[in-house]
């Protein structure tokens, strides 16, 4: 490769890069909304000028390839697709589902060159798109913005590898570790806190708590704040796990508001990992996150089934009976890696990974 | 005021800010070096040049004011000082201590105008270098950049109005607000969080624990890493609080290391104003780090002694018996204000005010 090839090579590079990372801008648009599917989002280039941009809006309706090249049309520009670049986060479907492959959509618009980010880990798909593509012609290159693109498709990737949904431990507590603060206040959170726990709900596809927690709090386990429209968002799936279904208040809200057709019992639960089965495969869940009491989060995490955590450490120190983790040791310490921290008025928000996603 | 002095007015009231910040940065080389007196910076200008600066380095060496005039006379800028400006953290003093008063150096030297930062609250000066300077023909103004410069000087200003020290406590803590880790490990925190607390034990001339600490830890609390220089510092003071002072080990390092002499024991207090007024009256000491366990540090949290609060979340989670802070509810609920987060490695430390300082 001569040098000015070189150059030119690693510009093209920086630039691919650069629109993939355009092309996830859209798809987290897309979080919350799309489960089973996973959110990803598409950019296409011609001649270095973007014509066209979508992100994937729900199960059913069109992937964000077709989105992108809808759009490209819609703007005029369906002529100047013949030899375009299109950049899409995960790599394009190749096989019949809701929606005929996007490999042929592509295909058929005479793009010259697809670039994706993430392999497909779904077998149907793993590297089709590839042979597919560059037997019709078309250039292809996978991988690329891939560290970002996975790392943001984890609760995805995660479901499809295990077949059940990404489980997101939320915690609220003092400084001092405890989930209610002296003198009996269970809020212990301030709003702008609150309104970022109700954005991690729409991020997630169904709530998880106790039959105690349902008892004492009654919760509504609902989006009621800190999100711009609730527009193609469904209310989460509220899921509880209880000793003692026949003990629980029937006028409990999530048994008795306009959403009650969203919860779900399980009782005297001991095979969790046979109901996250069921709620991915019955339930299309792929994101689940856990408000439950620390009782029964112990019993997440020494199965070892929690895969993200989210604390919010409000500014508060007054002992108390109710811990956020009761208990004595573990079987197993659990470490946290990849953590970050965010001021929300006066509480911290301390997030981390419990695995390493691989 | 006609608009041009409007203007030149508001010109010379955002210099003046500038500069007294930049005394403020010099004052922070003091902190940790200078009790029972406050850490102060100064920096002098002439027609818009800085001709000298200084600090006050320890107890009984020149105020800095004196340094800063030093420093210009050794720059070659002696003469200049006539008519000058010094900016300065904190007001001069205008009494005989150990050294002669600010106040007299600065009308000997010509200084034309001086700006200070906070009023001294130390009745023997409060305000007075405002009447002695007008006096002798210098213009003043006090309460320059002051919220800065009171929030730098707030260990000092509490042990000015209340005669006793300002109490850190120091926790290292788990995300679940153990101070052991799960299988009995003490070391909860990474290196450079390590590196951050021995960065506090500079800034602090005396570390308490209890008699069970020594017992269990044998900590030899003293700074042993992370300051880029020891010189002009000594080894904190090592307080001990404890039950039974025969039943401590003789051979404990703080009885046994070079700096045994800096050890003071206490046994059964209960009195604990009593031990403040003497840690600040007969050892001079201005900020005390508790760095007990979580039964002693109740008794300072429910006597209300404790002004600000330095918490080291370390990313594990693993249940377990040794609480951050035991017991049930404290009398009254603490809050933090003032809060701020850092990242050290895996590790955060969060910190804030136990009581807004008026």
């Amino acid at each position: 490769m001569s040098r000015i090839e070189e150059k030119e090579s690693s510009m093209q590079a920086c630039r691919d890069e650069a629109r993939m990372l355009q092309a996830l801008e859209l798809a987290r648009r897309g979080v919350g909304l799309t489960s089973p599917n996973p959110p990803v989002g598409a950019v296409i280039y011609k001649d270095d000028r973007l014509i066209g941009s979508g992100y994937h809006h729900k199960a059913g309706e069109p992937h964000a390839e077709r989105m992108a090249l809808a759009d490209a049309v819609a703007k005029g520009h369906g002529e100047e697709l013949c030899g375009a670049v299109i950049y899409v986060t995960l790599e394009p479907c190749s096989s019949y589902g809701r929606t005929p492959p996007c490999t042929q959509g592509i295909i058929d618009a005479g793009i010259g060159r697809v670039v994706y980010g993430v392999v497909d880990p779904d077998e149907r798909h793993r590297g089709g798109a590839d042979a597919l593509l560059r037997a019709a012609g078309v250039e292809v290159q996978g991988r690329v913005a891939e560290a970002a693109c996975r790392a943001f498709l984890r609760p995805w990737l995660h479901a499809v590898r295990t077949g059940q949904p990404w489980v997101v431990a939320k915690v609220a507590a003092t400084m001092d570790g405890r989930i209610v603060r002296a003198g009996g206040r269970h809020q212990i959170s301030g709003g702008e806190a609150r309104e970022y726990m109700h954005r991690l709900r729409y991020r997630s596809d169904a709530i998880l708590v106790g039959g105690r927690t349902v008892r004492t709090d009654n919760p509504r386990l609902t989006i009621r704040c800190g999100v711009e429209s609730m527009e193609g968002k469904e209310q989460p799936w509220r899921i509880v796990f209880t000793q003692n279904a026949e003990g629980l208040p029937r006028d409990a809200a999530i048994f008795t508001d306009e959403h009650a057709g969203r919860t779900v019992l399980y009782e005297k639960v001991n095979d969790f990992q046979g109901v996250l089965n069921e709620l991915h495969e019955k339930y299309g869940i792929v994101t689940l996150m856990l408000e439950c009491g620390g009782r029964l989060l112990r019993e997440w995490l020494e199965r070892d089934l929690v895969q993200e955590w989210v604390q919010i450490i409000s500014p508060y120190i007054g002992g108390g009976d109710v811990l956020l983790l009761p208990g004595g040791d573990l079987k197993a310490e659990r470490e946290l890696v990849d953590m970050h921290a965010q001021q929300f008025g006066n509480d911290f928000i301390i997030s981390g990974l419990l695995h390493p996603e691989s």
